[in-house]
């Protein structure tokens, strides 16, 4: 039951990642390990005491309080002990009603007011233990749940103006790996696109995202290939064909990169753990 | 509070077509005459027998049972005495979820099953008397509204294949007559649109939507004149702009029709008691 808290590892949650996710959980916590997702998450502390580090800048909340973490923010939760948490992971298919209603906004970061956050706190713990498969087929009610979350969220404390992003923040690097993992990507190559020296760049991996770069690359392209698996498009397509499509230099990369990550695969196995 | 049944009146409920209106209501009701609006609508009956008719076809529902009305059809409530109703206005911008997910799909037009029916009613009984300006700001929750009542009725009815409408169908023509108000409208020239001649036109209008064609354009023209007098880009401009640009040739037959309107007017307000 106990989760080591290992700073070292980063892994980028790939099964629960899919644009037509949506996942609700209320859990006993002993934290989580730094990691980034596509997808937004309501992150929320019903019991205990939480530090959540977004981007290497801390917040500590204590129950009632909850956090908007945005796509591609690498974030971590550290607890002494324990504490009864909560997390709703948002498909980003699902943000198009907010997105189309708030151009230009986001959703704010800091969900503190206890009293104000009570109607979202009840709404995330009637609604816990849903989880949507990729292939799910109640995509109306994962857009109730989504509009009705996000409208208690506006409600209270408005939107936020989306911060124009210094080119090289840890957000857009992430992201713009991402984006280009199919392609020969190297240290090299994303330390030039951002201006960096290289040796700044491996400073800025071990740093912020504390897992070194050919692992984290290959985690990317592995999670696109396991989308790709799932989509109905690319059915006719060996998984051989999935991997190079996402990168890989062979299928034999692909199987190597899916060993090493079920063999920390525990981490996220523990991430699961729920309270009733 | 007994509303005469007049069938040579249609009046197309300007004030609660918008595109972001969102309206839920449950009443006792004693029928209503035969009207149309762009958005679509949720029929149904808590207690009692209502007669309803859409598009000059009947059917005969009873306490638990309801239909989905498409936008355009040409609808009326026939009651023998009084019966527990309700009704859900959608404004067409809350339908893009459900579009975007079910592609040239509609809604089922038949809700009959009295025990699968009973989310959607107790649903739309907890929500009563919520009714959306166009003005109003709290359209994520009128977003989560809308796909909850669609999830409910596709999770137990699935949805229906649009069928092909053919040419002359009620519906288009409304159709074609309200995108094409502003111009300048003859029945000469729908007939012809339609390979009608113009007594036929003249013989479906008696027939089908039953008031004379003039006072249907001009209730369309003065709908839209409403409509552009709540649009925000439209603030600057003179009601003598607004009536001119939807069609009408003077300022003062937008007045003509506007106080004809309002001497019909009753029958609005008639539907709108609600018995809380």
């Amino acid at each position: 039951m106990k989760l080591e808290y290992d700073l070292s590892k980063l892994t980028i949650e790939a099964e629960r990642d899919h644009p037509n996710a949506f996942r609700a959980e209320v859990y006993i916590s002993d934290g989580f390990y730094p990691h980034f997702h596509r997808n937004p998450e309501i992150y929320l502390v019903y019991d205990g005491t939480v530090t959540v580090t977004i981007n290497n800048v801390e917040y500590v909340l204590h129950g009632g309080q909850a956090m908007c973490i945005n796509s591609y923010d690498i974030h971590s939760y550290k607890i002494d002990g324990l504490a009864r948490v909560g997390f709703v992971n948002i498909g980003l298919n699902y943000t198009n009603n907010f997105n189309s209603l708030y151009p230009k906004r986001s959703l704010p970061t800091e969900l503190l007011d206890v009293d104000k956050n009570k109607p979202l706190f009840d709404f995330i713990e009637q609604i816990k233990g849903t989880i949507a498969e990729n292939s799910d087929r109640r995509r109306l009610l994962y857009y109730t749940y989504v509009n009705y979350i996000l409208y208690l969220i506006v409600d209270t404390y408005g939107t936020s103006t989306t911060k124009a992003q210094t080119k090289h923040s840890t957000r857009n690097i992430v992201q713009y790996i991402y984006e280009n993992a199919e392609k020969n990507l190297t240290l090299n190559s994303i330390a030039k696109e951002f201006g960096y020296s290289p040796g700044s760049l491996s400073h800025f991996f071990s740093r912020y995202i504390r897992i070194d770069f050919r692992t984290f690359l290959s985690d990317i392209r592995m999670q696109k290939v396991w989308e790709l698996r799932d989509n109905p498009d690319y059915a006719d397509r060996s998984i051989a064909d999935l991997a190079i499509l996402c990168g890989f230099n062979s299928v034999s990369s692909y199987y190597r990169a899916c060993r090493r990550y079920d063999s920390n695969n525990n981490h996220v196995q523990e991430h699961k753990t729920t309270d009733d």
